[in-house]
């Protein structure tokens, strides 16, 4: 898998508001995996989830994570990043929240309760586009 | 998250020819994603690879893995399953994998080579659908 960072048209497909899926680690080192929002800014993914969220646990502890971005409309078409969490803040007045809200609907967020923000640094990416690796066949 | 059994509705999307996130553990524990056909039988999760894909040597270090399942339609609507790999066959007639490229695109598979199959014992699960967990939003 190569290093970061990606090449320009991997960031052009990171830079829309895909479906996108992260790993994080439980406590026995074993994967757990659920969908997310993320936004992508100057190399890095910023994450954002509820307190109650058991992947808050996750990166507290350990922060090594993956990240798997879906073409929204053809899933064969996909970037993973591979990486760890560099930054874990609360997001006392919703700003990141909302940011994600308005990328992936329009609007800010409508339900409110306690937020975290966490940013991910990739190291790592790999990429497919039907045919085969990225970037050969990826346009 | 509750154990296994998965509840008959859960069942029945799990069924659905859905996209799906696998997580694999690296070598240093850190985790690795990719999306990945599936198809579900009796409880546990049939995967199958390529025989040099990196994820086959994680599951051979590390059976622990997690699969995320979207609904292909909306991705808010989603089960994830963790668990573990309980079985790691040669798929030598490639009858897995054909099973797997008919059920996602109608045809056997066309590229061939070396593929491995990977049967996926689900330990425990959670859901989501648009506006709240599974399965009270659920229908």
């Amino acid at each position: 898998m190569p290093p970061v960072p990606v090449p320009s048209d991997v960031e052009e497909f990171l830079r829309r508001a895909n479906p996108a899926i992260v790993a994080t680690l439980r406590r026995d080192g074993s994967p757990h995996t659920v969908p997310t929002w993320y936004d992508w800014e100057d190399g890095r993914v910023l994450l954002n989830m509820d307190e109650s969220r058991v992947r808050l646990q996750h990166i507290r502890r350990d922060p090594h994570v993956s990240l798997t971005v879906l073409d929204g409309h053809q899933w064969y078409r996909h970037v993973s990043l591979l990486g760890r969490i560099v930054s874990i803040e609360d997001d006392d007045d919703f700003e990141d929240i909302d940011r994600l809200s308005r990328r992936y609907t329009g609007n800010p967020f409508e339900r409110r309760g306690r937020r975290v923000s966490a940013w991910m640094q990739p190291e790592r990416w790999h990429g497919w586009s039907g045919g085969g690796p990225w970037p050969s066949s990826f346009s």
